[in-house]
């Protein structure tokens, strides 16, 4: 007999990570539907950049209507940032010590800009940003959901927002400068060099 | 009687400040044309953007030939670069105390990014030079001049590189973050607030 009384969401598998802060989160049935989607869309936008990339060649190629990516993801901007972040986990600041959670941040997001799978996606994010002010709007509720909540969680909201905007500074110029306007020597040093550079400036910032 | 023992190259007025950093420096006597080049570049820059403008569209602005401009500035990235950068003056660390560099230093790219005349032209800049990879050259040969230079001309050549490019990674997070994200609460804070939250960082940078 299986255990009917387990709520149906579960049935979904792992929650999405972006769930609350980008659209394209449906029930448990459309989850396979919405996967197929996302994976068609990374596939699209990799292949052709963002400008190139349309709604209907997405639709196309994972066997769907171009009215039903719309339904999931409203916009093209959207159907990106939902793409580009669809494994994306927020770090748990709450599992280290106080003082040590400016380099558990800072790891954690060098760790995902250095992962080949992940990588190159959320700089493409990035770049796109600094032309597109919708996807801009969508890197910020991204950034919300990977640093002000955390950072929330941690310390309570006193000023949460303010400090995640400075953390934001430092982790995108970081970004910007070693991977793409890859500025020497910074784009050159071992990521454990440049973790243990930056994190004393993200540990002030959440200080 | 004129003093003939001074040295010719005085008599072009002001030195420019990228003259080592970018092309288009010429003698005393080719200073009225690369100026006019380059108020004719800031215009049409300002107004058709990076990718649509072109360098005959620049000359016939100026009233001079296309190959006047590439004897004079190489390549479009070069023009746009001296164009961006034609009055920009590098802070000079040494006129502080070493624990006020780093405040000095922020103020200085925070008074520049905020000054109407200059501000625009630097943010648009950057945006550039997250999807050209010629402008992000560019954009590092200015920010030698402009960080790693007084760095190196206040503390000694000792990592001055290494320094300079974690700096250029906070200064540059800042601006893509305040004036081109617009991320809130960070783009509607006081200018004085901003130089206040970020000085420290840059201060450890730098020592």
């Amino acid at each position: 007999m299986t255990d009917s009384s387990r709520p149906a969401d579960t049935a979904a598998g792992p929650v999405p990570a972006i769930s609350e802060a980008v659209p394209g989160t449906g029930g448990p049935r459309s989850e396979g539907t919405r996967r197929a989607i996302l994976g068609a869309a990374r596939a699209t936008f990799a292949a052709r950049g963002y400008e190139q990339t349309t709604i209907r060649a997405v639709a196309a190629r994972a066997g769907v209507d171009a009215s039903m990516v719309m339904r999931y993801f409203q916009s093209k901007a959207g159907l990106f940032t939902a793409a580009v972040t669809m494994d994306l986990q927020a770090a748990d600041l709450r599992s280290a010590p106080a003082s040590d959670r400016g380099e558990l941040l800072v790891r954690h997001f060098v760790d995902r800009w250095e992962d080949p799978r992940q990588g190159d996606d959320l700089i493409a994010m990035l770049r796109t940003a600094a032309t597109s002010e919708t996807v801009a709007g969508q890197l910020q509720a991204v950034l919300s959901q990977q640093i002000a909540g955390p950072v929330a969680a941690a310390l309570g909201e006193d000023r949460a927002a303010e400090r995640a905007t400075f953390i934001a500074a430092q982790l995108l110029g970081l970004a910007l400068c070693r991977y793409i306007l890859r500025f020497e020597p910074l784009a050159s040093l071992p990521a454990a060099e440049v973790v243990a550079s930056v994190a004393p400036s993200v540990q002030r910032y959440l200080t």
